[in-house]
């Protein structure tokens, strides 16, 4: 059997549309996930499924764990009876129908959409060979209420992804202190000493499911400590190595960054060291079977 | 000719739906505005067209003007025909389908969606008798790449009128540095000395048509001077009058500001004073022909 991706279900049903009144397209509430499907299987889906969960507890949207399961398992049927070894999976949680106004209904039915959409082996060339970085011009702002989930929201990173073409893999997010937070669909590690560092994502950032696969799962199997920080941009400047991460695409190897916000006082920092990001996408590889 | 209110075309085609992969569903990647249409026409609409122009321009949205104002006019027959005096039209632009990442299509075909939403008389009770209006717990971001557009990422907007029911007609929002910014659905002035203050936008909030209607028609009509303001929350307490405005119900009175924030610590502050305010709402009915 072949099938043409992406396939997309909403509310269980193959092809449907979204209605109008969806408060997802009206005001961009809810949130998503996008997971790595791997030969049958969602490999992270423990952490994708909590991390939905709660993001949709703090939204307050009354999501419906046994609809969602239903609903996603018809949906892993098609690329596995096409033989379809890759794919990435995206759900989209919204808070369902409403009228006009930000007001909560009192009665609220969300809206599951769930993608089947194209995939790739793990092993690609930005995965073997590293990429180049840039810095992004916009700020992220920061809101503690919404800081960490994959909500719905997302013009900042739609603006900041707008800043550059295919130069560049991906672009670093400061925030207006001008502190480390993420990339627009990455999450960002350094190396020094032997001791990882991630910036922390209390204020704003996305909560990544390779960073929290990488915090507690592969680095405590290397022996390797893990800082949350506020992160400023010269100690990413001054590390050992840098890599990139999300759950989709694994783990990058950085060899550059650009910071060339300031053409006259542009930048280059070369990492040439890979050396604990290697054995960490070796160590992924192994976890996720690929 | 009777009709069931709210109608909505999508792209022209009434009764339409949205897809998943529009980047309005998907990423809240697209602004709206909502209007007063009143006896067949859309008294504002030189300021809505001019905000949806600017914005679409801000979000590298490429609006295309005739296809806009072809479904818009082909939705407003509905009511007219129907002799509904009173609706609401709103107007959600997106930047239309595509695949899955944040960066911009090279090929953006936008999605226009229209709907009539049931309106009322100008003179409401709120309108007349002024409403109690209370401070919001939750901080807006700041973002001045955002700041005052009427864009569809509303997160914020919609945790923030989630804190009360039906005991208040609004809430205010402070930024993190807890100066004034809006309300949730409306923007506010404050009347000191025969003067008119309204926050600065440039870092956040929706800079409101009606706003923009009494900054930029009322006020000068009136000889009110109107300044733009860094705006303290005492500066506001301490007020001969307050009111909220926004497009669609025009001018609330402001009678009672409620801070409940830290429950010991709660204050009250009353304006019986509304005279400006009173002034404003006759030459906004007169404006408005209502």
């Amino acid at each position: 059997m072949s099938i043409n991706l992406p396939l997309i279900s909403v509310n269980g049903v193959l092809d449907a549309a979204i209605s109008p009144l969806d408060r997802g397209f009206a005001y961009g509430d809810g949130v998503f996930e996008t997971c790595r499907y791997s030969h049958g299987a969602i490999p992270l889906w423990n952490y994708h499924r909590e991390r939905l969960l709660r993001s949709a507890e703090r939204l307050k949207i009354p999501l419906d764990e046994r609809l969602l399961n239903q609903y996603l398992n018809s949906m892993l049927v098609y690329p596995s009876d096409a033989n379809i070894a890759q794919a990435v999976v995206k759900i989209t949680l919204t808070r369902g129908i409403g009228g006009r106004g930000y007001r909560i209904p009192d009665q609220v039915e969300p809206t599951y959409c769930i993608g089947i959409f194209p995939g790739n082996q793990l092993h690609t060339e930005q995965y073997r060979n590293g990429v180049a970085v840039r810095i992004c011009n916009l700020r992220l702002s920061q809101t503690p209420i919404l800081a960490g989930m994959k909500h719905l929201n997302r013009l900042e990173h739609i603006l900041a992804r707008a800043e550059w073409q295919d130069e560049f893999a991906e672009g670093l997010l400061l925030n207006a202190q001008g502190r480390v937070v993420e990339a627009t669909v990455s999450n960002l590690f350094a190396v020094k000493n032997n001791q990882l560092y991630t910036p922390d994502l209390s204020t704003a950032g996305v909560a990544g499911i390779m960073r929290k696969t990488i915090i507690e799962k592969l680095a405590p199997a290397l022996g390797l400590n893990c800082h949350m920080v506020n992160m400023e941009l010269d100690f990413v400047r001054a590390a050992d190595e840098i890599f990139l991460c999300n759950s989709v695409y694994g783990i990058w190897p950085v060899n550059m960054l650009v910071d060339d916000r300031q053409p006259v006082t542009a930048t280059h920092t070369r990492y040439s060291n890979h050396q604990i990001t290697r054995t960490l996408q070796q160590q992924l590889a192994h976890l996720l079977g690929e």
